[in-house]
């Protein structure tokens, strides 16, 4: 299970890349809204209780939510910055630059897709089953882009 | 009563900045050291416990210490970006760009002694006898400037 | 009293963002508008004739203005930098990087809602009930947020 | 088993602060120099061939390591951008950016330590000793800095 | 004959630019949609394949499209970084930021029509006609100039 | 007599704020366009047979134009950085990180208008009439902010 | 007279690679030392009664003295941004991101020599014998390269 | 042959990086000292009468030489910007952002190794024994990585 938790309900169309993906992949998930720094005792209790192993977390600005939700588990924490001022700039050094001791693995700016996908990766590294579609997804780009590549062919050709 | 927090020893240098300019006001304080990351439930109990009427919170890389810190308590948040990847930028944005709701009152990078004078000008506020110290202090500020003056004139007359 | 002064009328929205927090809070305020470049004399004015606690600057670009007032003063100075070219990281910079011994309080860009509370937070050192009235607006943030959860919760179960 | 591959003999102290923190975990690794631009059929063979779980890259300025080795498997890619030129900021971008369908993990400049307890916070996902592991290196994180704290404390009472 | 590469069909308009500029100078071309990460094989297939000379190659984010392409030939590789996010400066920065060794001839931010006018001078050098033209098409965009500077001078007479 | 050149006549609206202030002053001013890379000699035709005491020059991207104007007069060059890239960061480097011994005046962004008002300084070093007109110019910008000022404090009473 | 404000003591250095020029150029001068946060009253007091034609004013940080004084002043007022912080960046946007009205002339981080050149170039504009000197610096300028190039030219053939 | 141009006798060191290679690869050179700005003439000079098939310009700062040169011929010019303020993002923008029909070719910061390599590919599109030589460089590159791969793999188990 992978817990998507977002700072505010506006990063909801970043998130939704990411349910995209885990849908396709057929991986449990839930989406929650908590914020570091209005309800810091909400993020404890996602937490703290979830049965995730993965925690999915997507924020703009000082992104302090990635840092917060690290404090918390050992388990895996991915950081997805969200462009809101500065370019994304701001969001992404304040999910990157985590001191020693305290990783995220931090994803492009508004890359929820890319997150899902690197939590599929991580959760494959001992599910085979998850590990065959994650080479049946890429197959798929694959051909979408050979299918492009023979479009812009032709049309200068 | 002004409580420092940095979120690692080796920002010692920047809290001493601030310790000397509140000892010169006769300003009550005291002096902690609880990371975000590695000591969440410290930065809680600190600041849960404390009698400060203000904190100061000293932070690198991803500095999440001052809206850790902001987010447990209502009271005034000042927040210190220290320098130490990306000429400290990463700190300030971490540190400033806080979300609506949740201020911190951002300082330039590595000014420990400026986050003691701005505490001492909120304490000031509703203590005439601080508000004369910050005017004396500038006094003495001032006549530094003119001495520098008058040693430059000089220098080139 | 806050005084909020702000560079330009063209910084009108930023500023009506915090007067709706000093309304909200029911805390006396003052608009002005003073160029730090254009009308020196009339920031000086403002600055040495207010009965303001707390002085809330708001500018865009080479923003001079709060340090311009932090010059005039001890009082508390807030500085909301405002977002016109470059992103905002021209104001930012301008107000928060400030010498020794002259500090202004920075908030994020275009944060006059921000400084709003954090003004608000200084007060309330002093007064108990601001400081019962902070708690309450966060405990509606808080709410705010905790009904996003329930809303993005339900959209993906 | 994790392989680490770096750019460059001269990342040889980014890769052993991992190295330091694996071997602390007891978790198998190999340490390996492969240049995605000197030597793209090495990189290719290493990938291709070796038994990892998790791929450790690191690379300074425009740093294509991770991305050319995420896109030889689908297993995870965590990114160590390395500081050589403009603070860093370049390599950072270059690995951090990537597009749709491809993530790196990408983790702090020149940190090393955290690819590696990233890593076996992936490894953990599956295997509850290493998870216990980490909660003891987390402990003992927390009891340094709160050594730090008593230290620091006393320093200034 | 050129061959240029993008890293994806949404890179299009700033291929054709390019294409324009070849069409005007007669020189052969073919077009293609390869991406460094989700297709390596198809981008060392092209590689390996082409007769061309010289590779002009587009690509955003972390583009790492040039450098897989210089990896895999000693032919010039053009690179022209395009804006997607961060206003480009992170494609710049990928495409630029080559190590020693391993060169890419980089261009400004979505500048396909100066990758080609760079392609023509490298194929001048041993082309006469083509440096007849070349000179040919700096006379048409100085007259361009001057027929800019006329209107111009005649507007504020 | 002022010498306004920009480097390509998409820049015509930034040189127009230039043009209003200029007549508003009643000073002669002459407008052109003239590229340093597609009209070298057209720029050296202009500035060497000038009658300009003053040129303010006008460009965007890699912004030679300021220099290599300077490169040829020892009269005051001014520059006017123009956003077209990277939020016109590009423009401003390139305009005023010039090398010793040849200095242009750099003015902000886009600020045609502040170049004509620094030309007007100039020339009023040693014409009174000009510089009256400008003290005249001061109080008119006085006035608008006082008037604003007044509006906005009627707003919020 | 020329009067060249230094924000600093600790800006002498600065200040004294425009001293080295002007007393080569023979142009009267004065140093000063104001800081536009520490001493507003003595800046006014310096720039309303000085007889100085052309202001050098020289900052570092949010470098507010190059627009404190040109608010003082309809004279020319130059501005050096000094390297303490951030590269020099902060100050360098603090110096030229000036509003409407009111410019500076802004020169390169830490360019005291450039100020000085073109403070003569602005006096020149009305005094035929600077204008010939500033001639004969140039072509030691030119002699000095032209030196250079013999001295490497020999080297590598 | 290729004509190497610095701007200034201070990049020599950078200089000298590109005459190691192209000395290595027996290709003929001449070495020039001079400056867009105080010596227009000088390049113009230069590059009109230069028996060089590529030009290689290394600059700094507002690094308008390789633009100058653009400007004068249609042959191919290589850029190397230079650090030396800003980190050497102010001299890459002002090498690489040029305005459409007047290209540069823009290799890393400081790399001037890198430009006589791209030099010589450049050459190598109609010399065969060139690009043989290439060939051998890259083999040479490729097993001074495989060495630094087996020295490390060594050192590791």
């Amino acid at each position: 299970m992978i817990c998507i938790i977002m700072g505010s309900e506006s990063d909801l169309k970043i998130a939704e890349k990411g349910v995209n993906i885990l849908k396709e992949f057929g991986v449990d998930f839930e989406v929650r809204v908590a914020s570091a720094h209005r309800t810091p005792e909400l993020v404890e209790d996602i937490v703290k209780n979830s049965d995730a192993k993965i925690f999915i977390t997507i924020a703009g600005l000082a992104a302090h939510l990635p840092g917060v939700v690290a404090a918390l588990t050992t388990k895996p924490v991915i950081a997805v910055p969200v462009e809101s001022k500065l370019d994304g700039i701001d969001a992404l050094l304040s999910c990157v630059q985590m001191p020693p001791g305290i990783p995220t693995a931090t994803v492009g700016i508004d890359r929820g897709d890319n997150a899902a996908i690197l939590a599929i990766e991580m959760l494959a590294i001992s599910n085979e089953e998850l590990s065959k579609k994650l080479d049946e997804f890429r197959e798929k780009q694959r051909k979408k882009v050979i299918k492009s590549d023979e479009t812009v062919r032709n049309l200068f050709s």
